[in-house]
């Protein structure tokens, strides 16, 4: 066990945490988290702290966590943490990347700046970023790690639905669908998104015949569902022998599950990123390496 | 009217924001903001922004609005505001200003650097200061700014109940209530709270006679009401003629306000620190004058 590395998280996802901290081989420990009634939060961290800390925090609903990262992270230091990880498999506000009308906010730079500024790395998954290419651009310094769940999804989609077709939503993800493909061996085509609003999205599919085929869905997220499900209505339509979901993060809120299955879709898969009942690919390989490769290197290994 | 001066708020403060503009005779305008459904903020600023620029945003339930800021300000910078000032009425997190505990986190450090680094100035209004004297301790610079409304609640009480008795609730407040109590012309008398947890708190009143006085309660803050309903109940058992409360910051939360009535509370009154049905002094003259001290006096005046 390493004995000079402790992974810390919170409750809600403890069955991340210890899967990823047997894959480290090291200690596992739970912040402590109260919520006051006037909303204040009290944590408490395990003291003192070894020299290396891996924070482990997904930010879906994120303004609550944010401030407890902002808290967290000075404490550790404070107990004893002299190289700081976040490990956070969904990152929030990477959409918010320009500025789309005149005065609007680009969250994306001011938390990515937050974030970097009281973390020695971050490493995630399949952040949701448009118009840039890589964490870097926001994270000065090398200090952001985007993982990809791509290969994963596509793997095990391909045990699941050998002959799969894969659909991906548009073409900023057809990199990241064409990937997926690649590992499971799976044909692929890209759709196209129109956006009106915040939930309205309707994804016009690629011109590819879909008549009898397992059609897999594939996207980086899903919160509302409803992009989905206008799609898997098209393609039962259009005579696909089944419709499957995949996606990296299962934001799914409220009725987004239920709504899917209702709308025809058969599975829906998700990676373990954001705790869901739909869960199915765990992405603790990929977060593992992530995190050796951010630690300095204990002596005597080469 | 002061052109390169503007005030900016957020709806949910529009009637002490407009009260503020008008006394600093400056622009108002207010922050466009969006929830999306997965929680992300979005926020439009105006367009350009003048040099000075004083944000208006009280921190109760502060987590999500703590956020707001840490976007608002940098986004404030990058629309050609040069000073930066936040009025924040109501400042959260001045409580947790030790470790009560072993690895318990100081959030009352962490928050007020955070808030120092994206502000050229804080100020606000009673903080609920425990151990340590001053902002000046957690904003080093001379960056906070905390001003109290003790005397326009000691002055106001003597408008309502001139032969008033106050009674504050421990010696940590002691100064703090001698001040209302002077700038009211008052009697006053100070009890100790006892704790046991986050909402069970009890008052031991002090040694006074309160047969057949008006009695008003005073404290910098109240949330659940708790204490002081059960301070009323004791001065009433006693044979107060009547019992009121006042407060700075009425944080009051769901039944509170109803709840002190029926302990047969008489009336409620707060400093408009935090919009509430009880606000009845305005904090509006300090905050002006505050505002106007911690800006560069404009060319030609003294």
């Amino acid at each position: 066990m390493t004995q000079d590395l402790l992974l810390l998280a919170f409750d809600e996802e403890a069955p991340l945490a210890r899967s990823l901290a047997e894959a480290l081989d090291c200690r596992l420990a739970f912040v402590q988290r109260h919520r006051f009634p006037d909303g204040e939060l009290r944590l408490v961290l395990p003291k003192p702290l070894p020299p290396q800390v891996v924070l482990l925090r997904g930010l879906q609903q994120p303004n609550e966590k944010l401030v407890e990262l902002l808290i967290a992270a000075p404490t550790a230091r404070e107990l004893g943490a002299e190289r700081l990880l976040l490990v956070s498999p969904y990152l929030a506000y990477m959409r918010q990347d320009m500025e789309f009308t005149p005065g609007e906010a680009v969250s994306q730079r001011h938390i990515a700046r937050l974030l970097s500024q009281h973390f020695d790395s971050v490493i995630t998954i399949d952040p949701h970023l448009h118009r840039i290419a890589s964490l870097d651009e926001v994270m000065p310094r090398g200090q952001g790690l985007a993982l990809s769940a791509a290969a994963l999804l596509g793997r095990w989609i391909s045990e699941q639905v050998p002959d799969a077709l894969l659909i991906g939503p548009d073409e900023e993800s057809g990199q990241w669908v064409s990937e997926a493909a690649a590992a499971g061996g799976l044909a692929h085509a890209i759709g196209r998104k129109v956006r009106h609003g915040d939930a309205a999205v309707v994804l016009a599919l690629p011109d590819v015949a879909v008549q009898g085929r397992a059609v897999v869905l594939l996207d980086d997220m899903a919160s509302t569902g409803r992009t989905l499900i206008g799609a898997a209505q098209q393609l039962l339509a259009r005579g696909a022998a089944s419709v499957d979901v995949a996606v990296t993060h299962a934001l799914f809120n409220g009725d987004a599950l239920p709504a899917l299955q209702a709308a025809g879709v058969r599975h829906v898969w998700s990676s373990n990123t954001v705790p869901h009942e739909s869960n199915a690919v765990s992405v603790v390989p990929l977060l593992r390496t992530a995190v050796l490769q951010s630690l300095p290197r204990p002596a005597g290994e080469k």
